[in-house]
Order: C-alpha cells, then sequence, then structure tokens
C-alpha cells in the first residue's frame, strides 16, 4: 500500500476520461446541444464513478489502459452528469449552482437544458457500444444491462421519484436506506459492477464481495453528503449548501443526527474496506478500491 | 401480395408489442413513476416504429415470435414515448393534449413527467440487453449502438434542439430535410435497422436497399405530418392541429405549398417501393413493409 500514489493514479485516469468525454460530444454540432452537453459534463466534478469502474476494473485484472473500463467510465458520468442537469432544472429542485458554476438550464435555458440531459443519458449508451472490435459484444451487453438497471426506474429515477414524494415526510431508516439506495447507491454499486464486468470470467467470490463493497460504499457516500449539507459553505461544496434541510428532505442527520450520521459512515466505510479484505485479492489490485474508499468518506465537498 | 392480411399481421404484433411493453413496466413502483410510464407508453400511438421493426427483421427472415426483434420494437417505442413526454413539457412545445389524452405534466406534473421520459429512455436500453440467453449478446450491442446513436445529440434529440432553434426562421429544402432527418427520420431508419440487426450476417446489398426504404418512408412520413397539421382537425389527429402554423414552425407545406408537399410525399414513397424491390426479397418477404408504407402515406392521422 505504501507505494500506491493515488494521486497520481487519479490524475493519470482522470485525464484519460476527460479526454474520451471531450472527444465524444463534438462542440458545434446540433444547434447548441454539443456546447451544452460539454459545459454540463466537462471539467468538472469529483468523477467519483469513473474512478470507481476504472479501480474496480484493475481489481479483477483489467489493463490499466483498456477501452472496455474507459468506456464505462465516462458512461456512468454522463449517466450523473444527465441526473444533474435535470434534477437542478426548476421543476425539480431548482438549483442555480452547480460545481462552482451556473446550472445548465441557467446559461441555456431549460428546452437546451432538457435536450441536454436526454442526450448525455443517450451518449452513455453510445460509449458502452464502440462501433469497432476494440471491445468484446458480451462485455458491450453486461454493461448496458448493468447500467440501464441502475439508472432506470427501478434504480436511480425510481429513487428521485421517491425523493420528490418524500419531502416534508418523516421517513423511517430504512425507507431513507430505500431512497439511497436508489438514487445515489444503485449508480455507486453500478460503478463497482462495471468494472467488473470488463473482465470476463471472475470468481462469483470476488464479485459479490465486490458488490458488498460498492454498497457500503454507496451508502457511505449519501450519509457523508447530508453531513456535509449541514457541516460544510456553498463556496467549499461548489453547490448550494444546506438546500436539503431548506426543503425540508429526510436526511441522516435529520434522522439520527450530526455525531451519529458521521459515526455511520465511519462504520459503513468499515465494512466497505472488510468487503475488500474477502476479495482474497491483492494489496496491489485492491490499492486505488482502497484510497477511493477513504477519500469518499474524508471528503469536505 | 394478395393473400397478405396487414391488419391481421399489425394487430398480432401490436398485441404481443403491448404486452411485453406492459410486463416491462411495474405499475405500483417508485412513487407513482411506473404509474406515469404506463400512462406514457400504454394504449396510445400507431406504434408505427415497433411496426417497422418487426417487418424489417421479418424481411430478413427473423422468425416472427422472435424475441430479439421484440425487444427492439419495444426499445424504440419507449425512445419515441420519452421523447414525446419531454417535447409536450411547457418549456418546449408546451402541449396539453396527445394521442387524445391530457399529456404526461398535465396529468402527473411536470418533475413526475421529467423523470418518467428520463425512465421511458433508460428502459429501452433495459429492454434490449434481457439478462438471459434469449439474444445474442453480438445482437444486443448492435441494437444498442444503432439506437443510441440514432436517438442521441446526432440523431433525434440533435434534431430536435435544430427544431427549437429554428422558429421563426425561413429554412430552405436543404436545411429543412437535416432538421426532419434527424428529429424524425433517424428512428424511423433505426427501426428498419434494428429489425435487420437481429439476424446475423444479411448481405450488404439487402441492408443498404432495406437503409434506402427506411431514409425515404422517413422523410415521407414528415412530409405527411406537415399537411395533416393544415388539413386534419385535433380531433383526428389525437393531437393539436395546426400547431406547427401557429407556432410558426418551418414545414414543408409553408416551403412547398399544400399541393407540392402532397406530391412530394407521394415521390418519397415511391422512392421506398424500389428500394424494397432492389432488394431482391421474395414478395412474402416484404409483404408486410409494403404495407406499411402505404399506411404512412395514406394515413389520415
Amino acid at each position: 500500500m505504501s507505494a500506491f500514489d493515488l494521486k497520481a493514479w487519479m490524475q493519470w485516469h482522470l485525464d484519460r476520461v476527460e479526454a474520451a468525454l471531450s472527444d465524444g460530444i463534438q462542440a458545434h454540432s446540433a444547434a447548441g446541444l454539443g456546447e451544452a452537453m460539454r459545459y454540463a459534463v466537462l471539467d468538472g466534478g469529483k468523477r467519483l464513478r469513473p474512478l470507481l469502474v476504472l479501480a474496480s476494473a484493475q481489481a479483477v485484472g483489467h489493463e490499466p489502459n483498456g477501452v472496455a473500463a474507459l468506456n464505462a467510465a465516462c458512461a456512468i458520468e454522463l449517466i450523473h452528469a444527465y441526473s444533474l442537469v435535470h434534477d437542478d432544472m426548476p421543476c425539480m429542485d431548482n438549483d442555480v449552482l452547480r460545481r462552482g458554476k451556473p446550472t445548465v438550464h441557467v446559461q441555456f435555458g431549460q428546452a437546451q437544458a432538457l435536450l441536454a440531459g436526454d442526450a448525455l443519458q443517450t451518449l452513455a449508451f453510445e460509449m458502452l457500444t464502440p462501433q469497432d472490435d476494440s471491445v468484446a459484444p458480451a462485455i458491450q451487453a453486461s454493461c448496458v444491462a448493468l447500467l440501464a438497471r441502475a439508472s432506470g426506474y427501478q434504480g436511480m429515477a425510481g429513487g428521485q421519484a421517491i425523493d420528490l414524494a418524500s419531502v416534508g415526510l418523516r421517513l423511517n431508516e430504512a425507507q431513507l436506506r430505500q431512497m439511497h439506495r436508489l438514487k445515489t447507491g444503485a449508480l455507486l454499486l453500478c460503478s463497482v459492477q462495471m468494472g467488473v464486468a470488463c473482465v470476463p470470467q471472475v470468481s462469483a467470490g470476488v464479485q459479490n464481495a465486490l458488490a458488498r463493497f460498492g454498497e457500503s460504499l454507496g451508502l457511505a457516500f449519501q450519509v457523508v453528503d447530508d453531513v456535509l449539507d449541514v457541516t460544510a459553505d456553498s463556496a467549499t461544496l461548489g453547490k448550494t449548501a444546506g438546500k436539503d434541510e431548506a426543503a425540508d428532505k429526510p436526511t441522516y442527520v435529520a434522522l439520527m443526527g450530526l455525531e451519529a450520521a458521521k459515526a455511520y459512515a465511519d462504520a459503513l466505510a468499515a465494512d466497505a474496506m472488510q468487503a475488500l479484505e474477502d476479495t482474497g485479492l491483492s494489496d496491489d489490485r485492491l490499492a486505488a478500491l482502497r484510497g477511493l474508499a477513504v477519500m469518499v468518506v474524508q471528503r469536505n465537498n
């Protein structure tokens, strides 16, 4: 572990992801639509989901510069980006600040934001199905199957619908966990699963342990998000702080209090680390996943 | 040809498509999202795109009850349905009537309509990637690649962006054709291409001729749409008549006049029929495609 440089690993992969995303969206196409899409997805965000894809792929032996995992990394970031564009719109959260910039509908108008979100989702599935021989069709099909199920009405979109319907309600912990399992957890778990799917014939034991890692980390991520919503300021977050509280949304902090929520995030991170142990994979293979897990819990934005 | 009963062929396939779509969307899921999705897609529309998928698959020898083409048929209808839900929203066309019913945002609110559209798009890619052995991975990957490219920013969504940017402008015929090639033509062509992709190893000659058929039919469809917008009433159309004219949108009727537009639709239909001839396939194989092509041009809604 000591020899592993997470920062360098991240930078190398982030540069590849950024270049691939930029290559995937022609700026001057379709009456400004390409420009709005680029604005929504380039130069912003922590890229946690793509990094999880790449670290998971590496854990199961994917080549560091392999195309399958790079495509999957871009695809999940595109899904994440589309969900933010639509989530920020006036009929949803009506937010004006995202990643430190005006939101897409503020910058380009609502109609263009709606279309840009739609087209970012579509582009995710384009990137998973390159029209050359670079990725085996079975891997392409597996990644599409995973990503579509994680982001659709029984995944992320379903979680958003539950979230919308829950404003002002008192959810219990089971209900809150179910909402987050869908709204943010499904994509984080999918990041891990797509990384694994980039390599054929990974054992069921490793697959299951990595899935447990993805589930625990996904929930930890959301609990930390709720904590940061009350403890950080908007400038650090790059988005409007305190908005969950202001909107009377159910959160872990509202449910269990600030200190208990922090302790819960730590416990979930420990579960995630244990799941990595249980894979039986080498420290070399697991180094990037371990580093990302620590980062998720210790982040301040 | 004389023995072919288009109406019976359509009804048999439409029943299968309707059942598969209904099976694909659980009504009671995710805080009403499933209900909104079902409202948007079930019991409505002409289902032209799914029928084109199924007729094209049949032309190249797919089993009439094959799963690959049924999945592709459902998937393209889901993409079409999502585009209508979003297109009807207040920030886009702001339409209140669709398929003779209140539009989704009128019935369920804008936030749910936005999410329902998003999730209908995702579901299209779920349906193309069944998680059993019913469809070869290579066919799954091909269909996803075709559908994503046809519906994204270089296809349907791009056409919608051009459409939005063109209101009040005078487009020339080349510009108008390019807009429609993307906005409606891309999905109609894709219907034909996905049907063909459901069968391995179709000759390039047949593929190209069927693609020409899809392109000509797609443009004919749009010209007829423009004609109907001025000649039909809202009750017959099931949507608001005259809205293109009212919105000062560029149309073939505005560009070339009503009679010339009708003649142009007929000429395009003749091109489409010629392309079918050029496949060299048997009359039995082509009967459904021929029937659908006639229907597209002679429809009154």
